[in-house]
């Protein structure tokens, strides 16, 4: 059963450079279920080039890892699946290209985005907060994370400025999970600020099963 | 066997908006005898849906079309391979994922990119001369062809620049075929443009061809 809980996505703009295996040992050991990485700015060689190298390493630590946007690059270096969004190669040809076993994310800003969904995994939902990593984001509110919730079965990540602080709140609202970048690949101790997000996410989740019980 | 003779390289950028069918039906009529579908500015979403309209109208037209840049827009279109720089993705995982079967084409520039070219059907050469389309392209000039043509008995495609004045040249350097923008995009009339460039192109192949006998 995949655990969508914590998603750190290795954006190439933060991580920098070459790929640093103790900066993603850091990550998972901090508590990160799965990771992306997201390479918008370099070219295909080096988007490949470093996703190898990231899924060697994530295996090794028995973490999955998606591709950002690109079918062909999640293909080429062994992931575990991608995650598109609306202006993406659409899903119908992703899931052709992926096959049956791969993991398919899909971004929804807004709740007309909410169809191809059948041969998605997941729901990617935001942004939801103000974030440094995407200061000009359209924020969507976590009133879209109930009204997909109510809309679909599918697990549901919460995107976009999500902090330790904020966590429990897009998981009170039906998210499975959340997926970060600053709040973690910006934080002094990356290791730290990974298990303060999922212990929020964590306690959040395990109050909801109570509650429902 | 392909006739790699005259390439037209739709490009998003000179083709403009809607994919126009007659555009491509005067490129076929008045010789081009195949195609490359590029799109470099557009999302992917946008890149695929070109690719699948220009793939149906071209190979209604007997006429077959290459990728740019892009293996999985390739695979997703239904288009005949792709043609890859060498910041793309690099050749032995395209040929991974495009199968045997399909074209796999690979740019050179300089003599020491001339590698990693055991699986490739082609190699684009240039940029040769000065062109609208890529102003600011580093030139090779025709000995780079010649140069190639003595290492290697894969077809040659000469780019860049290329006009009906200019053609025979990169025939005569070592090429198999050219590939042209901006001399029939750019041409007032297009069908007659593609024409001039391919009767320089086939006159010098049978020039050569009489100096060998």
């Amino acid at each position: 059963m995949f655990d969508f809980s914590l998603c750190v996505i290795l954006d190439q703009d933060w991580i920098g450079g070459k790929i640093d295996q103790s900066l993603i040992a850091d990550i998972v050991q901090g508590g990160a279920t799965w990771l992306q990485y997201r390479n918008k700015n370099g070219s295909d060689a080096e988007f490949v080039r470093n996703a190898e190298i990231i899924v060697e390493i994530a295996h090794r630590l028995h973490v999955p890892v998606l591709i950002n946007d690109r079918t062909d690059i999640a293909l080429a270096s062994g992931a575990d699946g991608v995650h598109v969004g609306q202006q993406d190669l659409p899903v119908r040809f992703v899931r052709t290209l992926m096959g049956p076993d791969k993991l398919i994310g899909l971004s929804v800003s807004r709740l007309e985005e909410l169809k191809e969904i059948d041969q998605v995994n997941y729901i990617g939902i935001g942004a939801l907060f103000e974030t440094r990593s995407k200061p000009d984001a359209e924020l969507s509110g976590l009133e879209l994370v109930q009204q997909v919730r109510s809309r679909t079965e599918l697990p549901l990540v919460g995107i976009g400025g999500i902090t330790s602080a904020n966590a429990a709140n897009v998981i009170d609202a039906g998210a499975d999970g959340v997926a970060v970048i600053s709040s973690v690949l910006g934080a002094e101790n990356r290791k730290y600020a990974a298990k303060e997000v999922l212990e929020a996410v964590k306690l959040s989740k395990r109050r909801n099963t109570h509650e429902r019980l």
